[in-house]
């Protein structure tokens, strides 16, 4: 719907500066993330279904199956993968590795095994990280049949045994690709796209993170009146992308601006990664954002290797879509490891997270062009009752600046007054008579 | 008139190396700031008409009265101010306060009083500045009828007495706004801007600077063939520039660069307040100006709290007029104290910005855009007698630029040769037949 | 000729890695330096056609006679010089200066004389370097018929007689000016120029260096298959490409990139002087290769003071033509002095400035656009069997902005690999049928 009317939107930036409320969502996603830990989530399996399920006691997700077999471009939706146990017992039938333990002991997609083998054929499918001998590292397998095990590397020095037991009980099978959606819907055309990934499983920045926050985003989304509708994707990394763009075409060209959030709960620095095209509202949003709120934080270009971004912003959709992390997947030690863990995310820098995302959807829904109706010399404010927020408001750059071309965000960042100060001030010279939004297409 | 034809312009160039005649004339104006000082100007009133008058005998200033009552934009010329005398007496009725010691002791355009008032109702209405207790600081109240004594701070420690008798023999009755404009006419159309406010008390930087320097550039241009007119306003900041384009909406469109000049007496570095549109003609001259000839100037956007630049720029205008000052306003601390006295500027810092307004005014009058001749390879220097200064006048600059495209500003910002030795060596070039220039319709 | 199809075109990336190669090179043209060194070359004469003739056992390039009297645009060829002898003569009968022993020791383009002169008579036509007293400075007068001698200072505290017999035995006369050329031809419609001065008698960097190196580059691509066509120009500086360009103005339109080097044998770090536009291709083909190769190479902006390319790039032309220099001219003291001789120059220097200039061709060769044939989501690498070379090679930097807009250059800048790999992995990718080439005319 289109309607060249301004919605009543809810007044997203009103709330913003609610750090309070920052940092109880960030212990409301910490909790969220406890939850979650335990459920084995993969490219495709029940531990997502679980993992889904439980985000709908949060916000109205909708959970899609996509058939095994189904093309998506290049692409096919594999079999499912269903995992019920799996071990490696020594020469006195000891569990030494035990997916009960964590379900970082199999690697994702493991086929299924149920065997005698000699401790050379168990190291060749056992995964250990020297660097780290007490951690257990994170690997799967997705579209090469094998097997394997991962554990921590001192276990290695123990394995005195000749031969050892391997079992993975697990099944490759016909099933269905699971991602969740949620749409909140807007007044006017167009949309913004928050997208997470939902196929590791106990690793809790990467990305029970990004799933808790967009969650808790979500909730507070839900039900308020809004300018553009807010999607939300809840899918396996690069293919769970690939397939909803190739069900959902129509919609992806209606994103407006969007944001992948992966690893966005540890302690570190905020990093923004731009969208392909550079210089897109999302891209100038995040900037501003930083500049007043987080100003140690990264900004980075475009890479065709960073998390979902790169499906959304490959050359046949070429979406405004950036990318949120802390501190970048590959510079942190605990990176796909057991150690990241729910000691390694913070509640604080959760919360922290999740008012970055929520200023970003608040100005790319809240950005608009006025035309200030007294453009001739500066109109007295003092007579209006507007003298003594001038300043605070940026009530002569908004008028100075909205000539029909500049929009709030353009002022914002020529004048370096918080867009959320401007947007108030427009408001306020809006009722006095001074100024008139521009729709779009004027 | 446009005839398409360069009319014979006074070498403008060739003064500008004179810094011996920045020196004279800025003892000149310092001279004219003492001659002007004691004069009590405010937005309207007797001080300016004076002011005005003693301008007369420097150059051909036309002095216009604006009715009050008379609208101008969003706003309306308010009734004349007149002052007599103001004081406040003590219990043994001396004058602790007193006019006519310092015009700066009354509140500009303050209501008439005569009553005998309780201490505590005078400390209401007597301004001070406790950091600087020795100083008047100044005040004014425009737009909102109120009375009021500004005073050095330790005049309240003297302060014994219960009641005082003050008195203010002033009048806001119907009269005018009064300004002084002169035009110096030039060949073609187009009109180049200097603008000055005029509606200060005993303030010299602020801006006696600035109607000095306007007055003695006025001298020297006028009678002067000029190819561009040369507008010189002199007027009350913020409602002056907003009535002067009310009622030269045709002439505003005319002005192809423009300057206000503001603060331009004490001691500190000049510094250029760039125009709205940020790379305008007179912004580049400025930049490179200040590259040659002042290299630790400073240049700042524009922002839309400096000085009259503000209504010249306002988006109904966007003229490509920026500002120049020495220290800013906001970072000195004589700023609208009496402080900033005969004391405060200097002969030097007079001439220096005499020169670099007029330097402006040269380059916006002889930027040129030539066609080399002879565009294939470089033209013979040697047998045409050019060879000696081809270096020092940037001749290989110039031919290799000169494509029609590139005016002599732009090929001076390229090559870093002074616009002055360019312009030197365009004339030595068209003599020669190498080059010939392009109008501006081509 | 131009069919829009991919001519075979020979791997000329594939050979840019051989360091060795070019460390093989640069001893070659240091031998061919030294071959060269003794011949007496000036702006016309028999000194350059000897050098030709040379160059003609290394490539076949053709030797142009340009008629004294020909008209040039501004210019005219002047006659042609010949050199047999030279000296001065003390009382003694003693050559005190011997052309013989150096032909820099006669004033390029010398008129004839054969006199008795007093000791002041010859300082007046004797030219010394008083800061190097051993050196001989190199002179020449082209324009202005005038005679002299050049001697190392000190001989001038040895000067101990009256009178000094002077002789030039040489001769002003109708004749040509000479230069060589050399077409490799290409596919395509286009040519890539490299442009070297010949003018210069005994000395090795100033200009024998960029002559070896183009006469070795041209013996490499000779014979080879090419997409577009390599043109060698060997000519006297300023009027030699005045010359090619008045009789050539078909072969100028065609040209795609250009270098001009000179001075390209000394010990210093490459100099690129970018052309008049600036962001050609060349200039960004320079720029990527010193990022990868050079890091501590410099790049400057055009000036019209540099070697040849300011012809190339006059206003009449304006050619996409830089210039590679090591240590710019004006920065060594040996620089036109006898010091520039056979030691100043070095086989490794040489050998580098020939692989830079490979690169740079190989590039404007290379440089093509792409279409990702796959281009919503990523294709899957895997099954393709390029996951392995994928980070190396730049895969997915290829895919994502293969978009029809982006060339290869574009893409390497973007991403920060190699030219060279970005090369081979297009090569990969079109094989794998993900990509395809666009013609420059889609």
């Amino acid at each position: 719907m289109s309607t060249g009317q301004t919605p009543a939107t809810a007044p997203l930036l009103s709330s913003m500066h609610a750090q309070e409320r920052g940092l109880e969502i960030g212990r409301e996603a910490h909790a969220l993330c406890a939850t979650l830990y335990p459920y084995c989530r993969s490219l495709t399996g029940e531990g997502v279904r679980e993992t889904l399920r439980k985000l709908r006691a949060i916000a109205p997700i909708q959970i899609e199956e996509v058939p095994s077999g189904t093309r998506a471009y290049d692409w096919v939706v594999p079999d499912e993968w269903q995992i019920r146990d799996a071990y490696v017992l020594d020469g006195r039938g000891r569990r030494i590795v035990d997916f009960n333990a964590s379900n970082l002991h199999v690697v994702g997609n493991s086929a299924p095994i149920n065997a005698r083998v000699t401790k050379a054929e168990l190291l060749q499918h056992l995964h250990t990280d020297p660097a780290h001998p007490d951690w257990i590292p994170y690997r799967h397998s997705y579209y090469r049949e094998s097997w394997g095990f991962c554990a921590p590397h001192r276990l290695i020095q123990g394995l005195e045994d000749a031969e050892y037991q391997v079992c993975i009980d697990s099944r490759l099978a016909p099933g269905s690709l699971t991602y969740g959606e949620l749409l909140v819907p807007g007044a006017e055309a167009g949309e913004i796209l928050i997208s997470t990934h939902t196929c590791h499983p106990s690793l809790c920045n990467d990305n029970l993170s990004g799933i808790a926050v967009a969650a808790l985003l979500a909730r507070e989304l839900a039900g308020r009146p809004l300018r553009f509708s807010v999607r939300f994707l809840f899918l396996p990394a690069t293919l769970g992308p690939i397939v909803w763009l190739s069900r959902n075409e129509d919609r992806a060209a209606q994103v407006r601006g969007g944001l992948v959030l992966a690893g966005i709960g540890d302690g570190g620095e905020p990093t923004y990664t731009r969208s392909r095209r550079g210089r897109t509202q999302i891209d100038r949003a995040m900037e501003h954002i930083f500049e007043h709120c987080s100003p140690a934080a990264r900004i980075r270009d475009f890479a065709p290797m960073g998390y979902d971004q790169r499906q959304y912003c490959s050359p046949g959709f070429d979406l405004p879509v950036g990318g949120l992390m802390r501190t970048p997947n590959a510079e942190y030690e605990q990176y796909h490891t057991s150690a990241d863990d729910l000691s390694f995310i913070e509640a604080q820098a959760l919360g922290d997270s999740w008012r970055l995302v929520w200023l970003a959807i608040a100005i790319l829904q809240e950005d608009r062009r006025y035309l200030n109706l007294s453009p001739k010399g500066e109109p007295r404010l003092g007579p209006r009752g507007l003298f003594a927020d001038a300043e605070r408001l940026g009530l002569l750059w908004i008028l100075n600046f909205s000539d029909g071309r500049h929009t709030l965000l353009d002022i914002a960042e020529r004048s370096r007054v918080p867009f959320w100060r401007l947007a108030e001030g427009a408001r306020r010279l809006e009722e006095s008579g001074l100024l008139r939004e521009v729709s779009e297409r004027e």
